[in-house]
């Protein structure tokens, strides 16, 4: 048995995210049906993250199994040749057996994209989260250093969220401002809660413009009262860059390993 | 007579070019729509660059004259309001009355963005020429050379072209790689003939491709003949940057001058 490991991009703009639903095409859906009729056996295609709808991907990981003796360029270009122009494989490669995208991920990379100036921008459109009024980047700088380390994120959590515990590590959370019109929240964690980047981002925001002292963000994340934090920013606005695994070879999947991805 | 001077973004995607035509909705004509609409005149709107079907622009100028006591920013948002998501006024400003925004041009600014990675990319889809095999940046970069100045581009003219001489100004091409999947080539010009920044890019991908030597990039250019030139690389990969004017104030159209764009 071959376990297969895809590095993915996807514009989730018209996309019902990650995951198999009823409602809408998801990636998954459209990665099993291109895998299946390529091997002739369907299999489950798993996603280190499940995006959510209009969530985009530069560097989604899955698996999957199979016995098929199909190249893994063959995989490449064949699910890519099947999936919509939203989707594509960018790498593929052979991943010891037991190898699992989810379990095994040891941290991800997740960017929020805020537009910051006065006029929306049709470029930028599904793609960042316009506020158009000024931002205090110091104070957002500031709120976002309470947020890095290993603290109970349950202020941070959707309501129907379905993981046992709240406790999460952020690594790190940069605010950088590419041009005068952009900003990104780059955050890297461990793991994170349902919605969890979209709730950071969205009371980084609410910080930004006033709403949330930058000095009561210690008390927010204390009080585990999802009421007390920011809005969930819009989906759009999010893009998954990077997971990280521990196996050497694997440590970066944007890496010359991957086969397609130079 | 007042004349209103609108600076304007949009993803010319799903649009049919700059011009107003029968098939299909034009920047122009949805601008012109929404300007009647607001003073209940119908007026021209000129735009400074007739963009293709698919081609993008950050800084197109246009300018339309009013009897219309609308002020600059009620134009600004009141245009917004109306045009569809891919086209945004970034934006307004009076204008001397006689301001014509083809005719006073000085110069323009386009980039043609190349996606030079081996797979395609979702989030690059409708913005970049895909080009999968490796580039000699360095002989695009010799060939490019050979084309600024002031020198007759009728190599690099498309067919139905109406300019009554081929005579144009190329003040700088410049190559830029701002990752290792994308490249940028900047063409500033005094004037443009139809197509001709697209085959620029169409040429000097074929320089790095190998089909063509760059050192032949003289003699193809004193030719004269549009077949000696490369093909005309796709409307979606090219981007209206700026257009350049003489007034003072208006030198640059992203600065702050201008109402609404900061």
């Amino acid at each position: 048995m071959r376990t297969i490991k895809l590095l993915i991009e996807y514009d989730g703009t018209h996309l019902s995210g990650w995951q198999r639903q009823k409602n809408g095409p998801s990636v998954q859906q459209h990665l099993e049906e291109a895998v299946a009729h390529m091997t002739g056996t369907p299999v489950p295609v798993i996603g280190a993250s499940r995006t959510d709808a209009g969530v985009h991907a530069r560097g989604q990981v899955a698996h999957f199994r199979t016995e098929s003796a199909i190249p893994t360029y063959g995989f490449r270009r064949g699910i890519n040749g099947m999936v919509p122009s939203a989707i594509a494989v960018i790498g593929c490669e052979e991943a010891p057996t037991g190898f699992h995208a989810r379990f095994d991920s040891r941290g991800k990379h997740y960017r929020y994209t805020l537009l910051t100036r006065r006029p929306r921008s049709p470029l930028w459109n599904n793609r960042a989260w316009h506020r158009p009024r000024p931002l205090d980047f110091d104070a957002m700088t500031r709120a976002a250093q309470f947020c890095v380390g290993e603290m109970d994120f349950a202020a941070f959590r959707a309501s129907g969220c379905q993981a046992a515990t709240s406790v999460r590590t952020i690594n790190a959370i940069e605010i950088a401002r590419p041009d005068s019109q952009i900003a990104h929240i780059d955050v890297r964690g461990n793991a994170f809660l349902r919605n969890m980047v979209r709730i950071l981002a969205g009371t980084l925001v609410a910080v930004g413009e006033g709403q949330i002292c930058a000095a009561d963000i210690p008390a927010v994340v204390a009080s585990r009262d999802r009421s007390r934090a920011g809005q969930t920013a819009p989906a759009h606005g999010l893009t998954l860059m990077q997971v990280f695994y521990d196996h050497p070879a694997e440590s970066s999947p944007t890496s010359q390993t991957f086969e397609g991805s130079s």
